[in-house]
C-alpha cells in the first residue's frame, strides 16, 4: 500500500462503502472513517475485514488520523446524511486540514447549504466541492453519474479521481464534468432527482392505465414495457419496471401485487418544486409527481374516500391501442424534461452558473437512475441551439410531439373518463395546451386583480410595461388610468 | 379630538389609508405616520389635508412622536411592505415603546417572520400581533376579514378595535376572531390567499371553456356567471367577474379583450404551495393555479410555441350543456377548499395552534375576496364534525360531489379533447380519482425505489411499519429481507 492514501472517505453506509470500493478498484488507495456508534459494531473494522478485505483500504479511527493519512493536497469525501451532520463533520475536519486541501460533500445537500459552506471554507483557504452522485447502490459501486460543483480551483485536484470512478459512455466520455461554482452541482442533482420523480410517476400512471383500462396482467404489462424499452423509450427505469412487473413472490404470485401503494420520499423532489417556485418557473409535472406521492401516503384517507364515493365513469369514446399510451408517455416525458431544463436555464441565469445544458444531459446518459436514450436527443438539441429556450422548440422534438398530440389527448381523455388517476400525463397536456395559447384566460385574472386590489394590468394594444387601472365599480375616477412603471 | 389617540397607524399606502379611515369611522382617534421620502410629497400631510381632512386623525412626523401620541397600553399598527421594512420599523419602535404596548403587523408577512418577531418582542415585554387582512382596498375601508394571531395577551387589548373595523355578518358576528398563537394569523391569511388563487383560476378556466368550447361572447358569459351567482356558486369573485365580462372600453368594445393575458402575483400563492410541501400535503389545485400564472407570464415562449405547433384536437364525445360546467366548477372548488383546509388542519397539528376551522370559514364569509355562500356550508360541516379529516367526507358535500361526478368528467374530457387548458379542473379531478383509489400504482414507485436504492417497501399482507427489501436483480442475498423499524 502507498505511504499515504489518495482520498479519505467518511461514512460507510451503503453508498459510502460502494463508492470506496469503486475508488479502490480504479487504483486509488482509500482511507476510510466512520463515526463510532457506541452500541454498534465498528463500521470501519466491519468494512476492512469484510467487503474491503485484502484491498487498498486504510482504516482510521478518528478524523485526525484520517486527515494525517492522506497525500497532500488532501481530498476528503463525506458520504453522510445531509444537513446538520455535514456541518458538524466540517467543524471537525477544519481543525486538521491545511490550506489547499479539498473537502467533498457527496450527499444530497441543499444547494444553499453548499454555497454557504463553500464560502466558509474558502475563507480558511480550503477548497470545497458539493457533488451530486446518482446511480443508487449499484451506480456508486460500478460507476455513477457525478455532478461536481463548488470551488473552481478544486476541479483539477479531484478531476482524475471523480472521472475515474464515474460511469463512461461507449466512446469513453466520463459521466462526470465540472458543473459550475457554488451550489451548482447539488442544484443540478436536485433537479435530476425531481426529474426522476416525474419519470417514475409517469411509468406508474402507464402501469395504472395498462392494468385498469387495458386490463392487462403484470406479465403482459412487463411485455409492453420491455417492448417500449427497445425503442425511443429505452431507459433504466423502463427496464427495471418491466422486471418488477414480472417478478414473482415466494408463492408464485406477482410480488408487485403485495407491495403497499404508499410511496415514500427523501425530500429532493420537494426541494425541486420549491426551487421552481423561487424562479417563478411553471414546473407542473414534477409538482404533480411529488403530490401524487403525498396522496399515496395518506392511505387511510384514500380508503375512507373510496368507501364514500360511487365510481361514476363516463363512457370513453373509442377503443384505443397501447401504442397511443406509448405516444402519451413519450410526450409527457418530454414535457417533464422541457420543464426541468427550463428550470435549470433560469437558475443558471439567476445564480450565474453558466450551465452547459447539453453536457448535463450527456453525463446523465449512464450511471444514473434517469439514464436513457432520450437524453442523447436532449444533448443534440442543445448542441444544435445552445440558447434554446424550451426543448419543445427543437425541430426534432417538435415533429415528434406534433405526431403524438392526438394519441396523447385520447389517453388523457380515457384516464379522465375512466377515473384512472394520471395526474402527470394530464398535467403535462394542460401545460402544453397552456403553452400553445396566445390568448389565455389570464386576462380574467388580471382584471379581477385590478378590480379588487388595483394591481393594474397591461393591454394588448399598448406597449409592455405600460400599466392601466380601471375604476371597475365606478366609485369615482376615470375609467382607465395609466401608469408607466 | 382626544388628548391621546387610540391607535397609531404606520404606512399610508392605499391599504393603510383606507384602514385608518375605517378605524376613524368607528369612533377611534388615529395617529398616522409615514416614512418620509425626500423626493415625494409628505404622505401624512397629503392624507390629513385630503381624505382625512376634518376627521379625528393626528398627523405625526417621527416614530417617537407617533408613539408619544398614543393612549397606554399603546397599539401601533404597521401597514407596510412585508420583509425587511417590517424589521426596520420594529427596530425603530422598540426604542420608544414600553412593556405592555402592542405592535400589530397588518401586512402579508411570512408566518415564520411573525413567529420570530413575536418571540423577540415578548423578550422585551412587548406584545405582538400578526394579522391577516383581506378585502383589498374596498374591504380595508368598509370592513375587511381580519385574522389576528400572536401574543394571546394582546387579544383583549385589540379585540374591540379590530372587530369594530371588520366586516360583520347579517347576525352581527364580526369577521374577526383570534386565530391562534405565533404566526397562526399570517399562516391562515396565506392559505386564504392561496385559495383565492385557486378560485380565480377556476373562474378563468370556466371563462376559457365558455368562450372556446361553448363559443359564447363576453356578454353571454357575463349572463352565465350572473346566473351562477344566484345559486350555490354565489361569491364575490363570481359577481365581479360577471361585471368584468360585461365592461366596455371607451370605444364600445369589451375591455376584457384588450387586457393582456400575463398574470402577476405578489407571492402568497407561492408561499402557500411551499408551506404545503413542508407539511407533505398534496395541495395540487393551488399549485396548478400558481403555475398557471407563471405560465401566463412567459408570454414570449407561449407565442413561439403557438407558432410551432398545429392544433390537433380530438372530437369530443357529446355536446354538453353549460350546466355541466357549473357542476365541474363547484366540484373543483370543493376540492380546492378540501385541500386548503387539509393543509390548515395539518399545520394546526404541526404548530400546535388548535385552529377552529369552522370559525375560519365563518370569518371569511364577508369582507374578504373569497367570500361566498359556499363558506357557510364549510362552517356547518366543521360544526357537525369538528374532527373532520377532509371536507369530502362531510355528508352534504359527499352527496353534492357524487351528483357532479359525471358532469365534471365530461367537462374535463372536453377540455382535454379540445385543447382548452383547464389545469385546475383536471387536476382537481385527478386528485379526486387518486383519493378514491385504494390500490394506486404507487406500489410501482415503491418497487422502483427498492430496486435502485434499497429504500424498502411495506406489504399489503403485513402490518404497517414492517419493511421489506427484495434483491431484485439477484446479485445475491435472499429475495425478501424484512426490516422492523
Amino acid at each position: 500500500m502507498k505511504q499515504k492514501s489518495d482520498i479519505g472517505l467518511i461514512g460507510l453506509a451503503v453508498m459510502g462503502e460502494n463508492l470506496a470500493l469503486n475508488f479502490e478498484s480504479r487504483g486509488f488507495t482509500v482511507s476510510v472513517y466512520n463515526r463510532i456508534h457506541p452500541e454498534r459494531e465498528n463500521a470501519v473494522d466491519r468494512f476492512v475485514n469484510g467487503r474491503g478485505a485484502g484491498k487498498n483500504f486504510r482504516p482510521t479511527y478518528s478524523v485526525k488520523e484520517l486527515v494525517e493519512s492522506l497525500e497532500r493536497p488532501r481530498k476528503v469525501m463525506m458520504m453522510i446524511r445531509a444537513g446538520q451532520p455535514v456541518d458538524e463533520m466540517i467543524g471537525q475536519l477544519v481543525e486538521f486540514l491545511e490550506p489547499g486541501d479539498v473537502v467533498i460533500d457527496g450527499g444530497n445537500s441543499d444547494f444553499r447549504d453548499t454555497e454557504r459552506r463553500e464560502e466558509q471554507m474558502e475563507k480558511r483557504g480550503l477548497l470545497y466541492v458539493g457533488t451530486g452522485i446518482s446511480g443508487g447502490e449499484i451506480g456508486a459501486l460500478t460507476g455513477p453519474s457525478v455532478m461536481p460543483g463548488g470551488s473552481p480551483a478544486a476541479w483539477p485536484l479531484v478531476k482524475d479521481l471523480l472521472q475515474s470512478a464515474a460511469a463512461h459512455l461507449e466512446d469513453g466520455t466520463p459521466c462526470c464534468e465540472w458543473i459550475g461554482s457554488g451550489g451548482a452541482g447539488h442544484y443540478v442533482k436536485m433537479v435530476h432527482n425531481g426529474i426522476e420523480y416525474g419519470d417514475m410517476q409517469l411509468i406508474a400512471e402507464s402501469y395504472a392505465l395498462l392494468r385498469n383500462y387495458w386490463q392487462l396482467d403484470n406479465d403482459a404489462i412487463a411485455d409492453v414495457f420491455a417492448e417500449w424499452n427497445r425503442g425511443e423509450l429505452d431507459s433504466y427505469l423502463m427496464e427495471i419496471t418491466s422486471e418488477i412487473c414480472r417478478r414473482k413472490d415466494a408463492d408464485g404470485s406477482w410480488l408487485l401485487d403485495h407491495i403497499l401503494d404508499a410511496a415514500g420520499q427523501k425530500g429532493t423532489g420537494k426541494l425541486t418544486v420549491a426551487a421552481a417556485l423561487d424562479e417563478s418557473d411553471p414546473l407542473t409535472l414534477i409538482a404533480e409527481a411529488v403530490n401524487a406521492r403525498f396522496l399515496s401516503a395518506i392511505r387511510n384517507e384514500r380508503i375512507q374516500a373510496a368507501s364514500l364515493y360511487k365510481r361514476e365513469n363516463i363512457i370513453s369514446q373509442t377503443a384505443i391501442q397501447t401504442e397511443a399510451l406509448r405516444h402519451a408517455l413519450y410526450a409527457s416525458k418530454l414535457i417533464s424534461y422541457a420543464q426541468g431544463f427550463s428550470l435549470l436555464r433560469r437558475a443558471s441565469l439567476h445564480y450565474d452558473w453558466n450551465l452547459d445544458l447539453g453536457m448535463l444531459a450527456r453525463i446523465w446518459r449512464k450511471g444514473c437512475i434517469i439514464r436513457s436514450v432520450f437524453l442523447g436527443q436532449i444533448t443534440r438539441a442543445y448542441e444544435a441551439t445552445p440558447s434554446l429556450e424550451n426543448l419543445l422548440f427543437d425541430d426534432f422534438f417538435r415533429a415528434r410531439i406534433q405526431d403524438a398530440i392526438s394519441a396523447w389527448r385520447q389517453v388523457a381523455a380515457v384516464a379522465i373518463a375512466e377515473g384512472v388517476a394520471a395526474p402527470c400525463m394530464t398535467s403535462a397536456l394542460t401545460y402544453f395546451d397552456g403553452l400553445c395559447t396566445t390568448s389565455s384566460a389570464a386576462n380574467v385574472i388580471q382584471a379581477q386583480r385590478d378590480y379588487f386590489g388595483a394591481h393594474t394590468y397591461e393591454r394588448t394594444d399598448a406597449p409592455r410595461g405600460q400599466f392601466f387601472h380601471t375604476d371597475w365599480n365606478e366609485t369615482g375616477g376615470s375609467a382607465s388610468r395609466i401608469y408607466n412603471v
